[in-house]
């Protein structure tokens, strides 16, 4: 018996999100068929992060137990020529058999495209939100210093429908930055676990920020539920990109 | 009566190349009907580039004529709101009456762009080339420069099907560059004008180069139409884009 753990690239366009549902395209579903293929059977599959209905990844990984006897490289490029286009395998290791790819995970980090110009992005139109107003991205940054450290941010936490309640609503923002890359607004984000659709929650207060309808104030009450209570916006799926999951330290990272 | 210059940006997958034909969904057929919901009267616009089904553009440039009172900008506003989201205008100007896109063009650059790894590139699969073999960029590069200048390139010109033939096949390189970016490989190309499906012809000899299967000599006896007849690899279409056309000497530009 071996433990695997694959670092996974997709483009979520086309899937339901990363976690199984009957009757939908997931990605969980597809990989689990990959493997099901190669191996002759069926491994569930567990996920570090379960990325909604159109957001894609470009480090999502995944773990599972096989009594395969392959080498792991041929394994892996096995699995791989078995998944559609839109994912891909992008590395592959054979891991402790206490490795849980949800639960080992110290880190997220997302990135959050925006494409702030007049003209519609057409090329990348799948893979950033199209803003047309001008987003003043220092500001952004500024104010989402206020989201860094920990937080209760079940404020910013999204539908929990079909998902596990979380035992607690509080997380630990590593990182969080906002800049301007021509008419490319990008927001890189690490925590220690995101709730869902938090990422895209604190990119819609961000977005508000940048065009100064939400001040350090306005961000500081929101999270301490004191003040005037402002509803989030949820930025849309296919702006957010999981880019990486890690399993040492953060302080290794950050 | 003014004459419109439009620069366009379009994903070129969905399109079955930029010229019109029957039956088929064309970028020239998708713009031209746009204008017409606009202004209410059917033009009929040149295109500076002939673009292949599949191929994309960052930087077509089209022209058309219209008896539209409206100033530039709302008239490009408005046909791109027209515009499905796989093509948009990225510039729009009022031109002298003599502009024709096609015939006024200078020079025109293309940019080809190959996936260069093992893995297969997921987010970006309908803009790069996949070819996994290692390929040695300066190589390239250094057998790209005898293609540089005036030569016959005859023997790089595709299917003339559904096409006028050209009354020279004589075009003039001013540039050509390879290079490496981490696990993409980069063409750009710069001519007076292209030959039907020339720039694909070129990078598939290229890329030959680059598996060190074709020399300097060998792309010299291609060009001259001595030695040994080497049939030419069509790189596909997908790889492609179409990023400039100028109309002022070329000289401004190299």
């Amino acid at each position: 018996m071996q433990t695997v753990r694959l670092t996974l690239v997709y483009d979520g366009t086309d899937f339901s999100g990363f976690q199984i549902q009957i009757g939908r395209r997931t990605v969980q579903q597809t990989v689990e068929e990959a493997i099901e293929r190669v191996t002759g059977v069926f491994a569930r599959i567990s996920g570090a992060g379960r990325t909604d209905a159109g957001v894609h990844a470009l480090g999502q990984v995944v773990g599972f137990r096989t009594e395969s006897l392959l080498p792991i490289s041929v394994l892996a490029r096995a699995i791989d020529a078995q998944l559609p286009e839109d994912v891909g395998i992008a590395e592959a290791a054979t891991v402790d058999a206490n490795f849980h790819a949800r639960f080992s995970a110290r880190g997220r980090e997302y990135r959050y495209s925006i494409a702030n110009a007049s003209e519609r992005p057409i090329l990348d139109r799948k893979f950033a939100y199209h803003w047309r107003s001008r987003l003043d991205a220092t500001r952004m940054h500024d104010v989402a210093q206020e989201f860094a450290g920990p937080h209760d941010f079940a404020v910013f936490c999204g539908s929990l429908r079909g998902r596990d309640r979380p035992t607690s609503t509080v997380r630990t923002i590593y990182r969080i930055a906002c800049w301007r890359e021509g008419d490319r607004v990008l927001i890189d984000t690490a925590a220690n676990a995101f709730l869902p659709q938090m990422v895209r929650n604190l990119v819609g207060t961000l977005i508000r920020a940048g065009m100064n309808q939400v001040d350090e104030a306005g961000v500081r009450s929101m999270l301490s539920g004191t003040g005037a209570r402002v509803p989030t916006v949820t930025a849309p799926a296919h702006g957010l990109c999981l880019t990486r999951v890690w399993y040492d330290s953060p302080g290794e990272d950050f």
